[in-house]
């Protein structure tokens, strides 16, 4: 049975977008090689730049967190102090990342229902002058809040900070300028809302910044500099890429460009989110997150109150009608979570609310 | 134009294997979860080995390199030294890994047109007996020649050492028995024999060996244990995995099976290589590595001594027509690369072959 993939990705794409993996591809070919070019160069255009404006983008293999792991390994040098920025499981990866890293860190928290806040980062950023970088997550998967990157990005500028931003499952449903927004490592990967397929992640680099990075990196594969160098040199990875998810991507760009660009594929999401909010809240299901923070990208759901509810058994039969939705990932709080991105549309969404519907009146 | 490649990999894959790829699937799914189960079970079948007798199968996002990169730095002890076996640009990549990673070690070097012989390195262990680990590469794609591991396995239990394989372009196109060999790391990708495509590599690994690693490792995404022991407890993957790569490759592993098994793989592929040999010694090319030495993966030809001969233009002519080969890789020579593994038989060959000669008639 065909399945609907309501969740943070890897998501549903178009049958268009996974049939460009029908033609192999050799990794060193030319077309592959224009493949590659005209992605980096589309991505950076999204964010609002371009290389004339001094931004870079690279691409690296595996997942998102491969990507974040290259960046954050890096661009902080021995002798720099990170600052990490948490409020859910990603920031937490981060902080993970720095203590394996041996980096220079400090980390403010917040709790996983409340934002982080441009003014307790100026405070932070004010009391720790040390710090040189700071890395903060955009849309928070955990919960599915959205974090205010923009104004975190001119208080860290203020204090002459670079920026990192984890916008995994943001970039692409959200309209971001990364120059406006003051951001020097902007990262996300092919299976969000870009509607691509899993295989890689990007980084989108002020390129002087990236430049520091030389000789920096604390590995090989995740060389955030070398595999830009390498990039530029011929056009080629330096290692095996990820042939047919890349030219899958190349078409799932073309396609959101065909479906309006970012702000229309935003309130695609939007509206997606909307009819589930008003289905899910006439089922009578509860959010975790206040209204104001919620973001259209995925939604926590409580457990119902209703002690027959089991949420492996309520997957299961949701499952069963085509619909898969995702576990929670709270640190004490018993959800489920709904995405609102990929091919999906308003439609899809009451289909998904009239299952859970169904499953309801047959717990 | 529909291609055939002629490559170490990204290479011809099956029709039905790329149509595994034209559905969807959810990264926590239970479909999803079996495919991992399946894959992970068949690699150690293939190894002639399995979990009940003490090995197991890790799998980590990216490419080959991600793969041997995340063995390396993570079973490596602070206190241990890793013997590199080097006679390539593979080898010379373990030892790039080993000084990123400081871990401590040796490298015994050999020409690029010489084996790595077991002779040698019985020799080397004997002198150094701090030595704790020795890793070496299987076929060595550089070239093509086959370095004995077998025999190199036994000399490095013979001095107690930890043996890793780089079995990238061999697995599934040579017949491998890990415990006769005596390997306890064994490195290959989802891109090569297996005729899957890329995205991700596996690890097949001695599980005494492998729980060793525990916290070792020197980063989060390619940390060896923790990446398994994620699969263990819940069948997922601890970062988003390549699901439709995954789909694809336990068709690949399905249609290994229809076609023999590694024997018969291995048989086609040889098949490939001879028709190779005699149809470019036809035409007058000559090969780089001594016959005894020359593996039936890749092949390495010499330029032709014809002042006339330009590579690019060669290499575009053969495109043109539908066929991919692959640039050299040696330190001092020039030469490029015909690959026999992939969906090709030896008709395909025949018909480089008067590419071939076709294209030296223009030139």
């Amino acid at each position: 049975m065909k399945k609907l993939l309501f969740t943070p990705g890897p998501l549903s794409t178009s049958p268009t977008v996974k049939e460009a993996m029908l033609e192999d591809v050799g990794s060193r070919d030319f077309a592959f090689m224009n493949a590659i070019k005209d992605i980096r160069n589309e991505l950076l255009h999204l964010a609002h730049t371009s290389k004339e404006e001094g931004y870079e983008c690279v691409i690296i293999q595996g997942s998102g967190t491969f990507g974040v792991e290259s960046v954050v390994s890096s661009v902080v040098g021995t002798n720099d102090v990170l600052l990490v920025l948490a409020n859910g499981a990603y920031g937490e990866r981060i902080l993970k990342m720095a203590s394996i890293h041996k980096l220079n860190h400090h980390v403010l928290r917040f709790s996983e229902n409340e934002i982080v806040t441009a003014e307790a980062t100026d405070a932070f950023l004010k009391a720790h002058p040390e710090i040189t970088h700071a890395a903060c997550i955009h849309s928070e998967t955990t919960t599915g809040l959205i974090n205010p990157v923009g104004d975190i990005g001119h208080v860290c500028k203020k204090h002459n900070a670079v920026f990192i931003v984890d916008a995994m499952s943001s970039f692409g449903g959200i309209d971001m300028d990364m120059k406006k927004m003051k951001i020097d490592f902007l990262v996300s990967s092919s299976n969000k809302c870009i509607e691509g397929v899993p295989g890689f992640a990007f980084s989108l680099c002020k390129k002087t910044e990236l430049e520091k990075a030389k000789g920096q990196a604390r590995s090989l594969s995740l060389d955030l500099y070398d595999q830009w160098a390498g990039l530029e040199k011929n056009g080629q990875f330096r290692f095996t890429p990820p042939t047919l998810s890349i030219m899958a991507f190349r078409q799932a760009l073309k396609e959101l460009e065909a479906e309006g660009g970012v702000p229309a594929r935003e309130k695609r999401y939007r509206a997606n989110k909307s009819t589930l909010d008003q289905g899910m809240a006439a089922l009578g299901f509860k959010q975790y997150l206040s209204p104001e923070i919620q973001g259209h990208i995925i939604t926590s759901f409580l457990y119902p109150d209703d002690p027959r509810f089991n949420f492996e058994r309520f997957y299961q039969m949701l499952n069963d009608r085509g619909f898969v939705i995702y576990p929670g990932k709270l640190g004490k709080t018993d959800a489920f979570r709904i995405g609102n991105i990929g091919q999906i549309f308003p439609d899809d969404v009451k289909r998904l609310i009239a299952a859970i519907k169904d499953t309801q009146s047959r717990l």
